[in-house]
């Protein structure tokens, strides 16, 4: 049961008598707690109770309700009460809140906005949807090289409550160069005599705007970092991406490797979020696309009349050898997708998934077959029949491995996301493969 | 290209002749940096690029190497020379290496490191992999709620340096109960002459060790935290887990489910870190299990080897046929399967998730059936085999993506994880009902 269940009516009655109370009392709680209240308040309620809070923690609270609802709320609250609180949110917050409005009502809310917080909104809104700029806070704490710790330490004390994550102070000389970085850590460990300069890390890693949001994900997660400072061509400090937006990151990375294996298109946002129209959209295509692809099995099956007709018993198990051959495929891909994913295979040792994934089909279609020609000795078929349905089995099993397991590095070497050779492409591949081998194999042994 | 095959060998030659320097050169970079320098180093040589670092960094640098090669480096190392270094490391990471360890070796291991941190080791060892205590640090930094600002500030001065993240320092009263959290920048921010209890927050989210660590994933994700304090039923400290265990863990759980929704069992290591005849037992018992089952679909079809004989241009079909109800399934699951994994999609939207599915089947295989149809009226069939396939194809698809959709949702009501619904399983309970399906209408039209 949610804390918003239990507290909401409590909350209707206080803020019926006492608006004011209720801002002393969301003081106390989580943001996100808050937020949870706030989403579930009747919808004439939830605009009044956000507009009781202080600007800053309205904006702290704002950033934790999803982007569609907190249109909703802020257009109910309309440009004059919305402004001042959209001014406090965090720099990536609002770039992505403000991208979600309509044209018209950003317009209006970004003129009342102060002239700093407006062009830093419209610089940040214009990096596509997957770079590092687009998930990058403005908000990086920069103190000049010059100075001494306590120095330092007095300038976070002075800026550092509207710093979104002050854990890092990043040091720049002349025009914003960065030149290294200090964590909170260090400064409170230190003689606040010494000079800033003596106790920064100068290897500082960085990345640049334009790149791939996953890029910055990789060097965070292996350098263990809590920032990644974000800097243009000069090396002028532009923004940071944090840890926590990371998270989102990898989340959403996983979601879309997941959806490309299932043959969608990747969504922009979540199940309910997405209209019934763009989910057809996102499906239709590779759908269709295999269907079409997938009459490449009837125009095999057609070659094969003369064997179909001769032993009309084949066709029955017809259906379990293709789907024993896109089973293992799928098996090997979704493994070498996600180790190429995460880093645990590289293209360099493509030789050796290759030997190991032989070896596997070989095993697993041995199994199969062994239990594919018993059920064949002691049901309908004879002997005949027992050896095609094995030697078929071993042979697609293995195909489908091999290609399970080659056809993502294949794509991976062509700079392509090995996702996309999604699941059900190479289990169609499988099937045409499975019905060919299975049917030369008849034709070969029992005519 | 990696640092690593940049410097190798000019630190192959530097250690060679100044062993000294290398120590220096080293403690310039980052730790990842230095870890990907001794991994590359030959068998013989990176042992003692370990042992010539000072302990504390050569812990560090042991934290980022994968753990089969942490216990190689370790073993060359001996007991002698590794135990200094494993005193060092942070707790979790000293307990998951200690567990990879033969019995004898860590025996040896553990008595030679001081009593503090055998017992340390001991107690964190025990806790079953998935659980918060297998991934929680002990380095939490506690302080008494007696405390000034000031003299918590010296304490994270003198103990600092060990503490894994001392981002947030933690507040206790009596026998550790945890009352309250301070971050580092409050403390920045704050009077040095007022009380740590006036300026702590008191509503500190935690979890119990026992907890699942998914759990703790979610809450650090909800609450957008750096760490989350681990406490027992008493309310006592016991440990934290920081953001970045939550990385690994959010990797770790997309991983699973990726592989369950292949039917693969979860592995425990990665791709070349796990034996071949383990993957075997990972990967057969489903693949069997499908097998087995998609015996099933012989059986129907023998059902209707009268219409299979009347009519044979149907079975040239039947491949495609069960293929897009596989892959209409199989982009549903998926879609409700991570849906419900990132919280999308709870049980209570089942109703209208079948709505969706429902309407979406009908759509998709609306456009499938007329594809299929008029293939068939330009292509073998004629009007009646068009109209069979049509029909059939609508309903296979809408089959597809209602089960697809419901089963991941059932698997959840009953507490069992929904992508053990894995896409393959789902494909052949709709091959054996896309069978049934075209094979019963065929019989009705075409007979």
């Amino acid at each position: 049961m949610r804390l918003s269940h239990l507290m909401l009516p409590d909350i209707e009655q206080a803020f019926a008598a006492d608006p004011e109370a209720i801002r002393e009392l969301f003081e106390d709680l989580h943001d996100e707690d808050v937020a949870d209240i706030v989403e579930s308040a009747p919808p004439d309620l939830a605009p009044e109770l956000l507009a009781a809070l202080v600007p800053a923690q309205a904006a702290d609270v704002l950033e934790c309700i999803e982007p569609h609802r907190q249109v909703d709320l802020v257009q109910r609250l309309g440009v004059q009460r919305a402004f001042p609180i959209i001014d406090e949110m965090a720099s990536d917050d609002r770039a992505d809140f403000v991208a979600e409005l309509e044209h018209d009502f950003a317009e209006a809310l970004l003129s009342a906005m102060d002239d700093a917080a407006e062009a830093d909104v419209r610089a940040l809104v214009r990096w596509e949807e997957g770079t590092v700029g687009s998930v990058m806070s403005t908000e990086a704490l920069t103190v000049p090289v010059e100075m001494s710790v306590a120095e330092v330490i007095d300038r976070v004390r002075t800026v550092g409550q509207e710093a979104e994550t002050v854990y890092y102070v990043f040091v720049v000389a002349g025009s914003d160069k960065l030149v290294g970085v200090v964590s909170l850590r260090d400064l409170i460990l230190c003689d606040p005599g010494e000079a800033v300069a003596s106790i920064m890390a100068e290897d500082v890693k960085s990345i640049g705007p334009e790149a791939d949001q996953e890029d910055a994900a990789d060097l965070i997660k292996h350098y263990d970092l809590i920032a990644l400072p974000v800097v243009d061509d000069a090396h002028r400090l532009r923004g940071l991406v944090t840890i926590d937006d990371l998270v989102d990151v990898i989340e959403e990375e996983a979601t879309e490797d997941m959806h490309r294996m299932a043959a969608i298109q990747p969504l922009e946002d979540s199940y309910f979020g997405t209209g019934f129209w763009t989910f057809v959209k996102k499906r239709a295509p590779w759908l269709v696309a295999l269907f079409v692809g997938g009459q490449f099995t009837a125009n095999a099956m057609r070659y094969y009349d003369d064997v179909i007709a001769e032993a009309a018993v084949l066709v029955l198990f017809l259906p379990l050898i293709i789907s024993s051959g896109g089973n293992s495929g799928s098996q090997s891909a979704t493994i070498i997708i996600r180790a190429l994913a995460v880093g645990e295979v590289n293209l360099s040792q493509a030789g050796r998934v290759l030997a190991r994934e032989l070896a596997m089909g070989l095993v697993l279609g041995g199994m199969l077959a062994g239990i594919g020609a018993l059920r064949a000795l002691t049901g309908t078929g004879g002997g005949l029949v027992a050896l095609t349905l094995g030697a078929t089995l071993v042979t697609v099993v293995t195909l489908g491995t091999v290609l399970g397991s080659m056809l993502p590095i294949l794509l991976e070497r062509l700079g392509l996301d090995p996702a996309v050779s999604s699941t059900p492409f190479i289990a169609t591949l499988v099937d045409l493969l499975g019905i060919v081998t299975y049917l030369s194999m008849a034709r070969a042994i029992l005519l």
